[in-house]
């Protein structure tokens, strides 16, 4: 299969998703060999353009550039021609004409990385633009769920949390739909996206504002990162009403299906929308995420600059 | 061909800087290859060393070094030794002392490379230093025109805009003279650099505070980036008369011959010192100069490393 | 010889030492040859995770892991999961569960090294810890020595300076005394460790208040870097009674004996705790101890990546 570009999961096909995530299986093996690195992109040079700060998905895309014998370059927008002015457009048009092969793009505007990619005609992955799409990381959190459930046709699926300011929740809900997955969006009414309601009767996934009604039933809870800097007081009157209301506290865990996972994109804060006992659980798939996540990355870097019918 | 350093332009003879951009045609197909690299420099380290901000500049050396299998190091003046009040000879024969091959160098004091490599004997990279040199910039320029235009004895080139503050102007008079090139100076008076008229009777070069008087009689167009925070009120009245005096606009382009080319070292002013449509056009040769840097670098970097006569 | 980690010079056998030591010269042997580099650990990724800015420390480890072929990332906080709050235990099992091999450490909290050992499970090298160990730069100091003065048991080393805010003194002291080293501590009074009269007593090294009193009986006198910024005003009068006291003037070298040999740690205050004639003089070994802070680095890595016993 070949990839042209990784710009969001809306487009790709049920099929795509699930020989994505089957590729991932196999770099998990590469990773888990001695020798951990395989030389299927080698002489391939692709530029890790963060213009905003995001450490664990910029060592975890170039972990995974690395270990398909990649080079990387990163472009960080401080202290650079973008600091002084220059449009995007000028700056990856600049970048892609030292001769790189692609991107990976995070940007705080949705539909920077589409942009990126018909300015200068190179495969881009997005990392994450604005709050519209983060594939890799609807990827991930689908690799690590159904490594530990089995297939996830038919599954029910809650994601708990500022659903207003997600980066992932777009991406999440239309992998896991194209996987048959029943999904519940649990959150305050003043973190629930406008429109949210025709949105969930057209795609077919539930809306709650209470997580107690929804939690017995799920077999994986995908708890969101609070940003405390812009919630409390304009979103929401204080973090304890918040833990009390939407956080997976220790009491909540008593509640869960003795099978259920515990999802969290992180960094998270622990004490507010998640407990100490629920990060650390037996059936928190955290780390796993993490990990999953460089293998996710290597098969979505495989088929778009290695796979059949590439150029490259 | 060994070099032993590329401190600047000057010192560098006809035959060196032919045989320069000859390697750097060489480096170009390597780069349009499905294997872009080559082994010639593995082994060797490299230091850049940006004591000024420089994202395009550091990542063109960067791609030159690991193009020819070199590995790279970063040095960054901020949060460094250099930051605690070291100075620069202790700070780079301190790197040198690591046991590292070379430096590319950018500093703001003019001559700052030609003293690191006297105090660490170690081949020295001028990427730039204060308004002194920037020779890898002006081989660029050469490359990217002798490209469009052939051969470029006996053509006729502009250099226009703020040749006091340049950093290129210097580098670029040389080597185009040498290269029998006839060069016209274009600035106003506030910005032209004092004793102008000396050097260029000397030198063999034209001066002129009127764009539109040469404009229609050259083969090549410079335009200079305008530094828009010490220009404004200080050297020049307004923005808008810039434009009108100086800049590429939509209407100046009409006065060009058919085959004219123009070039712009980068990041651009749009609508300052060049228009979208200059920038843009047919016969811009800015992301070709983009990429002439990665081949002029990488045939630097060749002939200093590796070149017949290299103690490497 | 397998190390399970290098959190610290304690811990550390006498034979242990010296088998580092003795790789380490061989590891300067690689690195002097036209090929610096040795296959040992290809596909190992060690993450250099710097809490605390060390820009020629952690150059130092990216080039000795580069030289092994060891595959290396930064990890800086700035900007990090942990400017957003995420504790240092989440931090570093994020990057673990990415499939790194180990990690690389400096943090300014003492005993942070060992923790993100005991949490992640992958080996970890101390780059230093607040003013507990910093054991490459004892064993950088202890071969610097060692190859300058042949073997270092019943020689006689001062360590003159700040040794209440110094990051090494501990560490080395720990490797001196394993070696039989004579060591004896010179500081004033304000800036000797508390307790360190008992200390001494135990572990068998002497101390004094005057510089002078010692100086002309010693074979290696290692001088400490003053903090400007927290020593003047608090722990000592003035700049200028320090260097009358405690520093390396140009006329405290005409009483070192012929072949006593001057150690600094780098960064210097030239004509601070050291005079420009010391630290250019002949029998200076600071940049002999640069480089062989790349070769103990190298040791390092590799007795613990790749030495027999060795899960890698």
């Amino acid at each position: 299969m070949h990839l042209p570009h990784l710009l969001g999961i809306e487009g790709l096909s049920r099929d795509q998703i699930v020989q994505l995530l089957d590729t991932a299986e196999e770099m998990v093996k590469v990773r888990q060999r001695e020798m951990k690195k395989i030389p299927a992109l080698r002489g391939v040079t692709i530029v890790n353009a963060f213009f905003e700060d995001s450490t664990r998905t910029k060592m975890s895309f170039d972990l995974a550039a690395k270990s398909l014998s990649a080079d990387t370059m990163a472009f960080a927008s401080k202290g650079s021609s973008t600091a002084k002015g220059e449009s995007l457009r000028d700056t990856v048009r600049t970048i892609a004409a030292l001769g790189v092969d692609g991107f990976v793009i995070r940007h705080h505007a949705s539909g920077a990385p589409k942009l990126a990619m018909e300015w200068t005609g190179l495969p881009v992955l997005n990392a994450g633009d604005g709050t519209h799409e983060h594939p890799t990381q609807a990827l991930l959190d689908a690799f690590a769920m159904r490594a530990a459930l089995g297939p996830l046709e038919g599954k029910h699926v809650a994601i708990v949390g500022d659903l207003l300011h997600s980066r992932v929740v777009r991406s999440n809900l239309l992998c896991l739909r194209a996987l048959d997955v029943q999904v519940t969006l649990v959150a305050p009414p003043t973190l629930m996206p406008p429109g949210i309601e025709s949105w969930a009767a057209r795609d077919g996934f539930a809306i709650t504002y209470d997580l107690d009604e929804v939690i017995s039933r799920v077999d994986s809870l995908m708890m969101l990162r609070v940003q405390r800097e812009r919630m409390f007081g304009a979103f929401f009157p204080t973090e304890c009403e918040y833990t009390h209301a939407y956080g997976l506290t220790r009491e909540r865990l008593e509640v869960l299906q003795d099978h259920t996972v515990i999802c969290h994109p992180g960094p998270m804060n622990r004490g507010l929308e998640i407990s100490p006992e629920a990060a650390d659980h037996a059936r928190s798939l955290i780390l796993e995420q993490v990990n999953a996540g460089v293998a996710v990355r290597m098969a979505a870097l495989y088929h778009i600059f290695s796979g059949e019918g590439s150029s490259a």
